[in-house]
């Protein structure tokens, strides 16, 4: 029984890896069905029998990373205090982008995928949720122009093409040395 | 003689207010010209009129913070040293930032915009001196890293949703004292 569920997951992995290179090349908008089916060596029937569309696909490329997410959220919200729950999410943020680097290329920043995370409640949750336990209780203006930075430019640093040849190790160690730096009260 | 041209110009600039507006909403993949022309109200016929395609829309969008850069790099290497060189170039592509904040929506992440830029040697040209005078002489990982977290972090924060109800000096100010501190040696 499970010769037959084996080939589909390999198959639905597939699909997930060629989207993936594809909407970090051209954007989700840029990216057709066609040119995934391209990209794997198949029909379009084929991977319409796994995905019902394009956006159904980008949402299975981001699943994992957000699951994540939510794991990390749950165990700082086990933490009593603001700022031990802070540093929970800021440590697991840039450990999570450091491991999908790949996707962060057009995790953030693709307006197309913004709204689909934003469309998506659940995803929307754990983007909410973030900022909430970043913010901690009381921030200044400084602060929050603080985390946005951080938000985005440690995400999309990862993602960097000039920084390739940093190794994940050395990336991860920066970037949490960068952020405490960046946090920082003003 | 003034009259037939006041028109048309004005005309054009509705038309990339509109782009732009639209861009920053669907990214320029999910911007089609039909969407355009219904924004402003006339025909896609009138739009063609004035541009010849939705990518020549995106770089006439562009095209002012670009030559504001371009004229920065000619402040910034009429300097002698690298350091004072450096600092002109943070400080422009802050006050840039800010200037530009509705525009850096779009101009920094979308992969559509990363390609147009890169496609045209005029502002590749612009993006390529605006890494080098922030490289500076040496740098080790640590200070790559840090420039690209600055050059990603400050353009987002600018367009940043969340940070809409502060004001341009005050975010001006907060992105300057930040940059001081992302910048500085490790």
């Amino acid at each position: 029984m499970a010769k037959p569920t084996a080939p589909r997951g390999l198959a639905r992995q597939r699909v997930l890896d060629a989207a993936l290179a594809l909407f970090a090349e051209h954007g989700v908008h840029g990216t057709s069905l066609q040119m995934i089916a391209d990209r794997v060596g198949v029909g379009k029937a084929a991977v319409y029998y796994q995905f019902r569309s394009k956006e159904d696909i980008a949402l299975e490329v981001l699943r994992p990373s957000i699951e994540d997410m939510a794991r990390v959220i749950r165990i700082a919200e086990a933490l009593p205090d603001a700022e031990p729950r802070r540093a929970v999410i800021v440590s697991g943020l840039i450990e999570m982008t450091v491991r999908y680097r790949q996707l962060a290329v057009y995790f953030y920043g693709d307006p197309a995928i913004d709204q689909l995370v934003r469309s998506q409640p659940e995803f929307n949750v754990v983007a909410t949720r973030i900022r909430e336990l970043l913010a901690g209780t009381e921030r200044t203006v400084a602060d929050r122009v603080a985390q946005s930075v951080f938000l985005s430019g440690v995400c999309k640093a990862a993602a960097d093409p000039d920084l390739a040849d940093v190794d994940d190790g050395e990336l991860h160690r920066i970037l949490l040395e960068l952020s405490g730096r960046i946090l920082a009260p003003a």
